[in-house]
């Protein structure tokens, strides 16, 4: 199902696009680093103190847990190329249970994102939201309300459209049963699953709060957003309508402010989904909410590009489309699409 | 106390090179990118089934704790320059309730040495050891054992010899008293405190296993470690004596297995302490366990250089001297002993 301006075409140019930058070439940066942004401070009372050693053997040190804690910040990595090709710097918030590790190399040792856009000579930020990865957590019951989430190693496989049905995960990866023509890098599941943090479902305002701190740091710029980032990209844009160039909607698992829609209407959005969505248990649910939502933004006046990736000849997605063996050519759709929509200039 | 071949014509040297690259200049690689290496699976069973949304409104989702988690893992990133003059890569291990940001730009918005020595043409590999940052952590106490340790705001600024006396440290940076020359950036000490993240103190067999198989997939290499890991360091350098080329000990907290200094004869090494030291509390006992490891592998014929920073001319710098204002020139000290040491070539 494709929507607005995009066409078949434009996905053969995307597919040109993504092979034109080598993997063989160096990287060229002005500029590398990074900074934590926003937080608060917590005080907390009336905890014993202790003294111990932190390593075998060391000598002891005195810990009174009360006193004041930073919390809810998070962690922002960027690279900015030598030549910039995107007007203003991309931002890549991943999804729940993830941190920024996604879009950098693949499960299975090739380029993600990160590397493609910045060869391409888009500035990148790549964080870490509030909670997960460097961006830290804060105590429990005390600070976060409510305990973490883990997830086993089999759950990501059925939920992700990465395995056919909910008994398709093996530990023997030749054993697993995958959907048909899945671009998952079967190989690298392992290596996946090892990028996978604790997540707290308490967290969402303190997650919203660190986003905008970076927006107001970093931004204009384009907002590239993962999975349960929906709502934090929509709602961050939202928030600050001005600052935000365009949304890349990621097969979004939430969106945002209904009532709020107008404030959308200035903002190039597109929104992308991978395969095997109509045959999922929650993803037509999941899907034809982000859809309703661009209708919505759409009768405000804004404009929407809905891209069903099959749609338009790009098979076998998952909802891990950052790190699938075809991420070039999806990277290729989205770089595109931010051409399309006068974001880039001449190299 | 100056010790080995390091002089103070080496320790101006050293200043000369810390000039000579400049953050203005880009920096061109050959290869950046990541990669989590080692860790194992656990098995947890007798737990309750939930059925929950993961995002507020969202659809959702069955979540069976009982199954296996991949735990233990750590997480590396690593940055090739174009033009690589260190022999082998450099990695760069942090210290307790820290991660691989440490090395990263400074809190006060400066170079790290990560960019400092890439810039010179090493290759750095930069990781979150377990349990922290992007290595994720595991339940507890069902896998690792006990809880975790949170620091407040106000703790690692006496600890790590940035404050002058345990009540030195408050909220407004112009209030708080600094030791005399103090090189830590104060007004970035917010930033550093958003750094720090939970540490336990029973994952230390985990840590070590995960080090080792990081040498054992980037190896042959130069491994410069910080604090805490002053154990993984030396113990890592003694499971695999062929594969550590060079090994930089700043501030050990910890050193090696004393049994097996042999194993370290043949690995050139060089411990280096900041300023402070002798008024410490606790910092003349460890500085004195990581001086007598220093001996007892010299007395088994190995090479340790101790460089304490004041007796070169280098002074007012903190347990965080790789963020101190004069990081430039510790890091100039330490790539001057690299190169003594044969560890480069030409550019």
């Amino acid at each position: 199902m494709l929507r607005g301006h995009l066409t078949a075409a434009m996905a053969f140019a995307a597919m040109l696009a993504a092979s034109s930058a080598r993997a063989e070439e160096p990287i060229t940066l002005r500029a590398m680093g990074s900074f934590h942004v926003g937080g608060r401070l917590v005080e907390l009372t009336g905890k014993p103190v202790k003294e111990m050693a932190l390593t075998p053997g060391g000598v002891p040190a005195r810990f009174d847990p009360n006193g004041t804690y930073q919390v809810e910040q998070m962690y922002v990595q960027y690279f900015l190329p030598a030549r910039e090709v995107g007007t203003v710097p991309i931002l890549f918030w991943h999804g729940g249970g993830m941190t920024g590790v996604n879009f950098e190399t693949t499960p299975d040792g090739r380029e993600g994102w990160l590397n493609m856009f910045v060869r391409k000579g888009w500035g990148v930020y790549v964080s870490d939201a509030v909670e997960r990865g460097r961006a830290s957590w804060a105590q429990y019951p005390d600070i976060f309300k409510g305990e973490p989430l883990f997830l086993t190693t089999s759950n990501p496989f059925t939920r992700f459209r990465i395995g056919d049905g909910p008994d398709s995960y093996d530990p023997d990866p030749a054993r697993r049963r995958l959907l048909p023509g899945s671009q998952f890098p079967n190989d690298g599941y392992e290596n996946f699953v090892k990028q996978i943090v604790p997540r707290w479902t308490t967290t969402d305002d303190a997650t919203l709060a660190a986003y905008l701190a970076e927006i107001d740091r970093v931004c204009p710029c384009v907002i590239l957003f993962h999975s349960q980032a929906g709502q934090f990209g929509f709602k961050a844009a939202q928030a600050r309508p001005g600052k935000v160039k365009a949304l890349v909607a990621v097969e979004p698992a939430g969106v945002g402010d209904p009532a709020k829609v107008d404030a959308l209407k200035g903002i190039p959005t597109l929104m992308i989904y991978g395969d095997f969505i109509a045959e999922d248990a929650r993803w037509p649910k999941i899907r034809a909410s982000g859809v309703a939502f661009a209708e919505a933004i759409r009768g405000a006046g804004g404009h929407v590009d809905v891209v069903d990736l099959p749609a338009i000849g790009i098979k076998g997605n998952s909802h891990m489309m950052m790190m699938d063996r075809n991420n070039a050519e999806v990277a290729g759709v989205i770089e595109a699409w931010l051409a399309k929509n006068g974001l880039t200039r001449a190299p």
